[in-house]
């Protein structure tokens, strides 16, 4: 295995793509949807279930992690793969979009950023170099360039300007970035909701050269048609034999329209966060347990659903687990969750490879009433 | 199989007894212990790890069970067996102790008890029939007689009202239970800390007859050498022939105490609850895991056990998922905690096969340094 990640387009159809990405912990059939780990745990999951969701790769924070338990304990411990018992593919994010949402305190200049933690008040700093090294004691397999993502809505002027910082920022991260095989470093494009900062973005990056390119500052506030434009745009300019990652993103309608726009990897904490609260999705969409309408129901989320949660528990006893606070409703919800999106991205694949692409978005979509 | 349940003693060592009780739901190596289930889930587990930890048998709570999601609905979802996807024996309690430690406005009178429930303050009643119906209504294979919980310290006229009110109770009970093959109903032995009414009552149940003998108003207070005592004497009183059962005991050194007197079967929160509070049950006592020397310990909780959590995780992951709050903090040291439970369990059984109850009793207790 040479340095960097390996990454094969198997088919095309129409911008739709359906790849294997393999790294140094093994492979991923794309389009992929990974499970956020935020600290080093995908919530009420053991890697066990995970894997009977169908997960190949999770998502770590790397703002959480270098806060508690801190990337050098990491590194002490055998890195995130061993800390977390899950022996398969990590990817983690740089840590600019925590920064930018959940530090206080935050000072920005072209070195890097600075910021007090939101759990003990601590200061800290991350420039570039410093990210990259991180994910290094991380262990990650992929890492994300350190990017300054772009508020919505933003002028065109604080756009580019932020943009332009990120462009610099991943110069820096791709030169401090220590290759080995089966590990790679994404760019992430940004330009807010101007399709020519983009563009330039885009370019950039890609000059650059990296071993595969995000699109960030998405599903930030704004529209549907919005993202799915500024997706288009930044997908189309990007190197067809790379891996393409649109973080952050989303609701099962966002991720259909995204690998229509020829996007190979995804996370976001919606599958996790909504079995938590009490929500299901399912392919006629969200169920909500807590509605006393699923108090004496006999039957599955979904009859048609093969996860351990449809085949083992009725509604009735979700619904009384929410209702009662149980750890267990949490764990049986996510895990449906998890699993519901999994399959979503092996449908969305597999029609790909059958050349039945629009046909199948089409009927996904339709299926949908909460769209 | 008869109506009832089977049980034999297939070992007897000092008083300590190994045998095998069977009921609709299997059959169940005794000594055992319970983990508890109180709203029909064993708290931050799934069934499939439960069976993982060795657990053969689930405890449910009747006061919280027919309070949510409510006995008729249970019944009407095919029974707690299926609502939980527990297929094993299950035994519930009756509720008496609840309603004491739990429930407000409390009216106890010869016919019964009437109280309010702590979720909505909404009136229930219990009596002996109605307790024998709700335990039906579930679904149990071992129902428990309705008693009235003696308080501790209690005078020796208030502990004799209570215990013969028990035994008129426990007559009702017996008479209102409907047999069938593989499922019983246990009467309770109450009486404080005296003896002789620890005698009265054992002698006044034997003389009703039931399917098993628990020793109940234990753990509440009392002194260990007053609860051995008690154990003791009422122990020694029960027929040979049926499982006797110690209520809601307790610290491993107390069931060590208790199968030494002759009893089967246990249940207690400790281990799922101090599972949810970041300790861990070894060999060697009691581990804290928010305590910071366990930050970057890479051994795990106890590196002899092969418990699914000791064989993958260390304990600087399980002190950060701790001090992090992450259910699967709660998820793995459960876990962990059961199987220890359920391992101290067996391996007093094989002791007593192998006739050396005594030797291993005692290398056990002088393992412990939390006695």
């Amino acid at each position: 295995m040479t340095d960097g990640l390996e990454f094969n387009v198997l088919a095309v159809d129409c911008e739709a793509r359906a790849g294997r990405l393999v790294t140094a912990h093994g492979g991923i059939d794309t389009p992929c949807f990974m499970p956020v780990g935020t600290s080093a745990t995908v919530k009420a999951m053991t890697p066990e279930m995970l894997v009977k969701a169908g997960a190949q790769m999770v998502l770590g924070n790397t703002y959480h992690l270098m806060l508690r338990p801190g990337a050098e304990t990491v590194k002490q411990m055998g890195g995130l793969h061993r800390l977390m018992n899950w022996p398969h593919p990590i990817l983690t994010d740089s840590g600019g979009y925590q920064i930018h949402s959940l530090a206080r305190l935050r000072k920005l200049n072209e070195n890097g950023v600075t910021f007090k933690s939101h759990i003990d008040g601590s200061l800290h700093q991350l420039t570039p170099e410093s990210c990259m090294e991180t994910q290094s004691l991380l262990g990650t397999d992929i890492a994300m360039a350190l990017d300054e993502c772009t508020g919505y809505p933003a002028d065109v002027e604080v756009a580019e300007e932020s943009m332009n910082l990120t462009t610099k920022w991943a110069l820096r991260c791709r030169e401090a970035f220590v290759s080995s095989p089966g590990r790679g470093v994404f760019g992430i494009v940004q330009g807010g909701m101007y399709a020519h900062l983009r563009q330039e973005s885009a370019a950039a990056l890609k000059k650059i050269g990296f071993d595969g390119y995000a699109v960030g500052g998405l599903s930030v506030g704004e529209s549907r048609s919005e993202r799915v434009e500024m997706t288009q745009v930044t997908s189309s300019l990007l190197p067809m034999e790379k891996p393409r990652y649109l973080m952050g993103v989303g609701k099962p309608l966002d991720i259909i329209d995204a690998v229509e726009c020829g996007i190979d990897m995804f996370d976001c904490v919606l599958p996790t966060r909504s079995g938590r609260n009490g929500q299901a999705f399912t392919q006629w969409g969200v169920v909500n347990l807590r509605n006393a309408r699923h108090k004496t129901d006999q039957q599955p989320l979904d009859s048609h659903c093969p996860c351990p949660t449809c085949t083992g528990y009725c509604r009735a006893y979700l619904h009384h687990l929410v209702k009662a606070r149980e750890i267990l409703g949490a764990m049986l919800l996510t895990w449906h969750n998890l699993y519901y999106y999994q399959d979503l991205m092996k449908r969305l694949r597999n029609a790909v490879i059958g050349g039945t692409f629009a046909a199948v978005a089409d009927e996904l979509r339709a299926r949908f009433s909460w769209v």
